[in-house]
């Protein structure tokens, strides 16, 4: 619990308290406004928002400048930041904060020569392998089973269930939900021309996951196959992604769920791939490119444009596959007359 | 095993003995037409089938009240029933009735203040959080995880290795398979304008599972980010399936594999998702609503009509999406000559 | 490590010592030209990679007899074989033995009557149910559970928390990675048209997996409603798939991530799945068919012709359905102009 004062002050927020109110009043969580009690922070980024915020039991609205100056004297203390949604998102991280104890669960199996950060917690049943590196105030959650050599940052948290497959490494403050499968192998295999039966090609890379990277439930990443697959800093995956052997998914990039992305692809900066995208291999998705929901990408395709949208099966650019669909729809229209 | 009058009284069909035969005889199994032995019950629904079944070393079949007409002296027992499949489906249930016995494996942990009712089974490596309630005859299988404050209703089967994550709620009667994903965190995320970084919007939300859901291999549903997520009485759901945040499914609502449903959005009471179906967010399927395997339906759409079908990418009433395949079939026919 | 000598033995190849050397050299691992070291061996299928394998440290190259012909006095050694892509695994394999020690975890949990070959390794926390057979070998990783029944081959290796529901067979030299589900449920209801409420149709069926057939991680495969799902000999599968109830995957079928293949249908051998395909019920494809990725096939459908392309949704011939895509564009063109 935080006063109106310390949250605005840890969120870089202006207060304006409510016309009978204090700076010392007392928030407790954060809440939509149709769940908010006397001692909630909802908050608002239109009028319509605002007006419901102002009717709720809610003690505060993080809301902008903008709307805040429509109202000289509010019913209820406003705290203005900038972006109203990003000072929320950061509230309910200050009000909820990890309350997870450090504590190594009896029946967890560590391995010879692990080595373990402080504050580390493991839950019961977690096997750890061989020199298994853990940093500090990690949590991994009950019967993950995490392989020989896998490096693990700072601050992370390791839902139940997880496989991380040896030498995987990941950085500090990454997310990973339950279920997930980190560094199986690839999918790639030689086809004997004579039997036409298939031999794995070595699948003996490594899988690299950066800083801040947060992953969905049983969603699974391959190794590379010679070299590396990474997912670099900051990158949000959904639920049941699956990403290939030799892929580079760059900073910041958003993954919806059940998209596929095929060997030795490379999604840049900033991307933004909605759900059940398939990508093929050794394509190229530029920085910043946005890929609507069920896009497909063909197999070394280059599609490039910081903001540029695509869609559609092979994916075009939206107003080409829009205007694909609407021909396609008055052609239609045309033949039944 | 049951005798054939048993069997009858209980599915509420008409036995018709065999003309040689007495309504003492023993079922043991149902079993397919190919696999049946003297002991088994077969299902006919059409009069292929019921030549087949006739044909086969099968003690009875399972028709409706039409076919059994046409045969005055049936050299099989038949049972008549008004929906033979369904009453198969009963009769399966009947022959096999659940056997697990009630035991709590010794290396389950049970948290503090955990509450069982009678006859409930835990598998071996199982997990109880904190405050969980089980209740009466519930299954778990091994290897499960339910996080602290879980509460699962009674008759459930739980199978080996699934998650639950804390707080969220299952009704009666609830199957579980294994490898599935609970109350994970929804995927929502605020992105800094400043920095292009993205921050967890607060998935703080419940979940809650009705009575008579059914759920499929590793699949995923995620908790509310404010509010609630949930699954209405006796939908079913495949494997892999993908359900987001704040998601409400309707009772008896289908949905095949690989189907994925975006943040928001609702899908009415009987509804039928084939597989590979990609909803957007805050969109609307009305009840009764079929969309065709791989049908995608756009970010706040509403789709309505009980018994209606849309197909396509983006969905589309059926007949339309098929005129538009045969337009295009026939311009490109032509564009060739 | 081998000698060149030792290696081309092996793989059955021709070595070519390279000017100023012998073949006692020795090979320590395969690896990619850019990270190669001068115990490595690489491969060169054409020209541009080759005379990069040749500027590398990498102390020998497998290539074939047209472009070492080229070479009539190679700076490096070769190793030409009649597939040097399918040598290059073999060597693969032939440096990089399985060195997992034979042993049973003293966590794992053996059910009575279970039977193990000489050699078989289980993890920790992993339960094996009762009757169980393990042949020869067989590594299973820690937190898995196999049910009552199930009998895995030889030389298998099934990776941590996978799930192998009761008496699923599988063969020899099987791959299973972690997470997957095998022999679940099938997705087979029967709606009760009075209330509309679904009841299971009986899923008592058996899943069996032939020789050599590899599977990705998280993936899902059904056991038959009342006969038999079978994965025949040599099949591959990637990550996240979904095989339902009743299917037949035929020798030598490669499946890539995310495609989902509804109940009772068949993939005939040596055909080649895409990601994210969806194939409805009762459908047939043929022997050596090609299905790009996310093609749609419908329920019933039966596409044939070995090395034959299929794609889009509904599926088409790869000819058909790329003039349908040019002819909407072309009249997209003309409607702007």
């Amino acid at each position: 619990m935080l006063s109106l004062r310390q949250l605005a002050d840890a969120l870089s927020a202006t207060l304006v308290p409510a016309q009978n109110s204090g700076a010392a009043k007392i928030v407790a969580r954060i809440a939509s406004v149709r769940c908010a009690d006397a001692a909630s922070l909802v908050f608002a980024e239109n009028e319509v928002a605002l007006h419901e915020a102002l009717a709720s039991p809610a003690i505060a609205v993080l809301t902008t400048e903008h709307l805040a100056k429509q109202l000289p004297s509010p019913t209820k203390s406003l705290l203005i930041a900038a972006q109203p949604r990003l000072a929320f998102a950061q509230a309910a991280r200050l009000l909820n904060p990890d309350q997870s104890s450090a504590s190594i669960h009896s029946t967890a199996i560590l391995g010879a020569d692990a080595m373990f950060g402080l504050g580390v917690s493991i839950g019961a049943y977690t096997v750890v392998g061989e020199r298994t590196q853990i940093g500090e105030r990690t949590q991994i959650g009950a019967g993950c089973v995490l392989a020989e050599g896998v490096r693990v940052g700072a601050d992370c948290h390791i839902y139940p269930r997880v496989v991380i497959y040896p030498g995987v490494k990941l950085g500090d403050r990454v997310v990973v939900h339950a279920g997930c499968v980190l560094g199986s192998d690839g999918f790639g295999y030689v086809r004997d021309t004579i039997t036409g039966a298939y031999t794995q090609f070595p699948q003996q890379g490594t899988l690299t996951i950066e800083d801040d990277v947060e992953i969905g439930a049983n969603t699974t990443i391959d190794r590379g196959a010679l070299e590396e697959t990474r997912i670099e800093r900051g990158a949000k995956l959904d639920n049941l992604v699956h990403v290939g052997h030799n892929v580079r998914v760059g900073r910041n990039v958003v993954i919806a769920a059940q998209t596929g992305i095929s060997g030795s692809s490379t999604v840049g900066e900033g991307a933004v791939l909605g759900g059940q995208v398939g990508i093929g291999e050794h394509a190229e998705i530029g920085p910043g490119v946005i890929l609507g929901g069920g896009a497909g990408v063909l197999s070394k395709k280059k599609l490039r444009g910081a903001g540029m949208v695509f869609w559609g099966r092979p994916a075009q650019p939206l107003h080409e596959y829009l205007k694909g669909l609407a021909t396609l729809a008055r052609l239609t229209r045309k033949a039944k007359e």
